[in-house]
């Protein structure tokens, strides 16, 4: 791949149940051996950071691709391209999330079949991505200290269809009133099931433990 | 109003054109003599934080309430009420943004002639909200620093559709890489005419400023 950026105009689906159809999409990436991985959070919470650096764990190992899903802009894929991670951008048209058909569209843009691990980075939102089952193996969701504690409160739904959630931007406790032990317990009252990693994207601590949980779960 | 809190369980709207509705509601409220105002922003922001502080500028001037909406939980709401503000709090039923319609059983609710401003506090979203006018007098979006500079060049809408955008969180900014020219450039190219005033909520610094032009463009 060049580092000209390949963008995919991404259309709603026109199926009429994306549950079905997800689970259709699974089954075809489970054949072609690709684990596709929907990375959801807020805004700004670190997600193309994160990947930059878990990018370098799976260095020689596996074949990584990330999918850069926004309303606007190339930002993020520019981000990617520069760490040399093969990446394509998903434009929404305005869209707040993907549904299974959306990414499949951006999986044909990027020849998954060329790839064991493919990550989606999801619209920034932590309403309505999910809502929509992408067809993905696992859902990650990422929650950023400077965004408080409650948030599994909050958005219950982003935390009940997750099975990992990372708690980034730990290298700023110590300038926030953020209680690890009250977000592990919230997060535990919406999904008793979910894992809880705490990681600084920016110093590099924790993304190891990332990198072994995926590998762990598919590889 | 008592410590009890009040919850509306809203249900979207069955009017088909949300722009002309939302036209009504706004020349209502006008009759009324209600300023209403929409805050929008992220999910973790500080909109809460910032209420709070705000809400003291105009202890004793004006008649203040604050709309809470929230997909699930109170948290925000017990925050307000413990602020001496008369707050209600709205539920979506899962949605993620508030049309006009569902604005207005907020205020019916609430009792909107007995104030003179009501600050409605949309749900936590860069996205949806900004799709739907609500009726307000004036659309104020916050961003936090920790968020980063580069929101409007991803969320366009939100950027376009305010009058105000406010920079919170500012005693963070040390430990953030968070360019303010750069993030004045990217609200500008979306919204020449926006207005922006950098604040931090946690220490009260720019608080005065934003009362300040609230005040200024309405009363």
């Amino acid at each position: 791949m060049t580092d000209e950026i390949k963008i995919v105009e991404v259309k709603q689906s026109v199926f009429e149940d994306n549950d079905l159809d997800a689970q259709r999409l699974r089954e075809q990436l489970k054949e072609e051996g690709t684990v596709l991985i929907n990375l959801m959070s807020s805004p700004g919470a670190g997600k193309t950071t994160l990947l930059r650096k878990l990018a370098k764990e799976f260095e020689g190992e596996l074949r990584l691709a990330v999918m850069e899903a926004d309303i606007d802009s190339d930002v993020d894929t520019r981000a990617m391209l520069e760490a040399g991670v093969d990446t394509i951008q998903i434009h929404t048209g305005g869209m707040c999330h993907l549904d299974a058909d959306m990414t499949r569209q951006g999986l044909l843009k990027l020849g998954s079949a060329d790839y064991d691990l493919v990550i989606l980075e999801n619209v920034g939102n932590l309403v309505c991505p999910a809502e929509f089952d992408t067809g993905a193996a696992a859902n990650i969701t990422i929650l950023s200290v400077p965004e408080g504690d409650d948030k599994p409160l909050k958005y219950p739904l982003m935390y009940e269809t997750c099975q990992l959630l990372i708690v980034n931007k730990t290298d700023v406790l110590p300038w926030f009133d953020f209680d690890c032990e009250k977000l592990k317990a919230y997060a535990k009252k919406r999904n008793p099931e979910i894992e809880i990693l705490f990681v600084s994207a920016k110093t590099g601590e924790g993304i190891r433990e990332v990198a072994v949980w995926i590998r762990n779960r598919f590889f």
